[in-house]
């Protein structure tokens, strides 16, 4: 119903800026753009300009100009909502914009809700469902893998792979379907033994989409790497050092916003989050309850825990709040971090090198955070810890919760007729797993959407997308 | 020398978007785009589309897709800068921004300065100087009078009667130079008497734009509003009530900056700016030193000063608190607001109205700041005050340091001009007085401008400009 409403919205971030953009979309957008846009010179009016080509002028009210503007015009369906489009670039002021909307307000469009642009693209056949979400997450990413993941996704990659199993259940189960019209004469037109191949296929299609998540969703929001140990063994210290490089390189770039990167740093292409930590603090060797309680709450949110520890402090010490960490230690993967390496002699670090222990898979460097020592190899380590590397050849990566549980959901019905199969199972009950396989695989691309799902996928898109 | 550059930067606001877009201006602007995107379907190259055409498809490198774009080409010399110039509008990410830029640097690209690309304009006869700076005017203009005066600039109203001026000062400077290559022979080419016209024309032209300066710094930065009294008479719930419609009406409008607005509200289109001001503190009726001296200060930064005192606190003392603060007034305009009328019946209010004294042109308003009682009368004196309305008919007005000082020192040449006239000065003598008042007009729109002024004007701009 809404469609049949011209919407308009900002499009540039907020701020001030040398251009902001404001889009309107929708039967009326070229009519109401004219009516408060002057064509400079001899060029024509709007509704008379071919697509995609920007025109100079002046929008206003009157004799009252608000700015000078480059509008541009695409009709439908060669847009990116597949309406009449007109883009207007203005000066990147808010009382400008905000003017330039209230001035289409008045002439009859309505200010678009999140994510309607891309909503009304989808519901246009522009972009199917996954590709819509792509488009946030591609706006999100901040890394080459995020990035590379959701800009795949936009493109299509995730639909295609989706769109194969689907046909090739689609061909079978209507092979299945057939046979039931023929009951009576026990026929089978579907081949038992294809069907148990492209079903074996299909399930590890899936299981292999569905373990990707756990890859996708570090790259997505980052890989948590928990830094513990005692106070004053210079965990500030070695958080700034891991930050300070990429901190460096990111206040570079424009538009980077600060809160972003306070604890994240990027290496190689992979974010690494870390999770604020409490120091433990000794109290007549007593441990403060509160600091080890955060410590363990930490180490149950990472991936990757460092154990950072005074290299002055001597073996037995360090073993003993080892221990004490180790014990909290379930899948996470465990790196010894022997720190202030600067300040401590040869003899020294032979005799921590001999008497701390190590269990199976866990790591030690002997590093200084003030001195940038061994940071070099520790990052080298993390990067190839996160299991994020080489993207390219491991096809397609699932970052999205959604696809996750449909994924599942789709999982759990081929199973149910990879067993039908096998204990010979009638050909509608068959017929009915793979439906519903089928029917997930769809809710993924949007074949299959209801209003809730779209109204929860494009209520967190921003206003103008 | 650097116009033969290259020249990139991001054009909208940092942060996160539905569009971002970055500018590419310079010899090699098309050539160095074609060399990272690659157009969709059957469009031709960069190089070979019409100027002022939308083209779609990928930018990246090889196979490395970083994003969708559609990329708009401009030849000079019919764009902003006057040069080749691309826009390429993507997903406003600054990820994606950043990685085209990079891709554009390596092609041979530099990034833009702050200002870079007005600057360019500028240099290349596109827009007066004046009309350069009105560019970062408009961009930050948050009222609608300041706004109106920046795009009038931007449009040229104030460059064209400052060239008026300017011709005509010319014309009679060379008939005075004429007359000097005949110098033996005592003629006149010049008339004197018309001279002297012209001379008071320039005069009283130049002093009513350099008056103009105070209203247009007004209305630049706000009318400055400093709200004294004494603690717990209601100071900050008088502010916030005056703020409260503003913001409220503000926070609707996508991409407005809290901090922008902490303390300025806009009433009818005025911007007024409140001085933080400490509370008087009274102890055993002695005043508090420091919360006095604050007083003072914002007293003295003020235009206009509302003083606040409690209606229950009887006429003498606030007729004491008053004089304390009219000592320090000087053109100041000063409004006594009597507050929490709403605590106190008719026969105090009959009292105060008896009793306080006020002098020539003060105000007083009996309010309630809590119930919003009378709070719309003060709102419409503060604008009456301001002196900022009908702006329509006022012509030209300055809001630029720069301008004023040029405009200062212009006026005092022709002010030594028409001493000069008066006295019988010889035409050498005047016309270097006269030159010297085109001169410093010629500053003002660029037309006599040095790399020290260009750079000090550019600096200020932001990257992307």
């Amino acid at each position: 119903m809404h469609r049949k409403d011209t919407i308009c919205a900002p499009a540039t971030a907020p701020g001030k800026g040398a251009i902001g953009m404001i889009r309107l979309s929708g039967p009326e957008a070229i009519t109401i753009a004219d009516k408060v846009f002057a064509a400079s010179g001899k060029a024509k009016k709007l509704s008379h300009q071919p697509s995609r080509t920007l025109v100079y002028g002046t929008i206003g009210s009157g004799q009252a100009i608000l700015d000078e503007v480059l509008v541009s015009v695409f009709r439908e369906p060669h847009s990116y909502t597949g309406e009449d489009l007109v883009e207007i670039s203005c000066h990147g002021s808010s009382y400008i914009l905000t003017g330039i909307l209230k001035l289409l307000v008045k002439q009859g469009a309505v200010m678009a809700k999140p994510g309607e642009f891309t909503q009304r693209a989808f519901l246009n056949g522009k972009m199917d469902l996954s590709q819509a979400e792509a488009v946030a997450d591609l706006i999100a990413a901040g890394s080459e893998a995020a990035h590379r993941i959701a800009i795949d996704q936009m493109r299509g990659g995730f639909s295609e792979a989706l769109e194969q199993l689907r046909e090739d259940l689609l061909k079978f189960v209507s092979l299945i379907e057939l046979e039931l019209d023929f009951s009576e004469e026990d026929v089978e037109f579907a081949d038992r033994a294809e069907l148990g191949k492209l079903v074996t296929h299909v399930q590890s299609k899936i299981a292999s989409l569905t373990e990707s998540f756990q890859t996708g969703n570090a790259i997505k929001n980052g890989i948590p790497v928990a830094i513990v140990g005692e106070t004053n063994v210079g965990k500030s210290t070695l958080l700034n050092t891991l930050l300070r490089d990429d901190k460096a390189i990111v206040s570079e770039i424009h538009g980077t916003t600060r809160d972003a990167i306070e604890d994240t740093m990027t290496l190689s292409g992979v974010v690494f989050r870390f999770i604020d930590t409490a120091g433990i603090r000794h109290t007549e060797d007593a441990i403060e309850t509160l600091g080890i309680e955060r410590t363990y709450t930490s180490i149950r949110k990472a991936q990757i825990v460092l154990f950072l520890a005074d290299a002055g402090d001597g073996p037995e010490h360090i073993n003993k709040r080892l221990d004490e960490i180790r014990n909290r230690i379930a899948s996470q993967k465990l790196i010894v971090l022997l720190n202030k390496t600067d300040k401590v002699g040869k003899p020294v670090m032979e005799r921590l090198k001999k008497n701390i222990r190590l269990k199976d898979q866990e790591l030690i460097f002997f590093i200084s955070a003030k001195k940038k020592t061994n940071i070099d190899k520790l990052e080298e380590k993390l990067v190839e810890l996160s299991g994020i590397k080489n993207l390219g050849n491991e096809g397609v990566i699932i970052t999205n919760m959604r696809h996750y549980e449909a994924l599942v959901k789709a999982g759990e019905a081929i199973s149910r007729a990879a067993d039908g199969l096998k204990s010979k199972l009638p050909g509608d009950l068959l017929a009915q797993d793979i439906r519903e396989c089928m029917h997930y695989l769809g809710e993924i691309t949007g074949r299959i959407s209801t209003n809730e799902i779209l109204g929860n996928i494009f209520k967190n898109f921003c206003i103008g997308k």
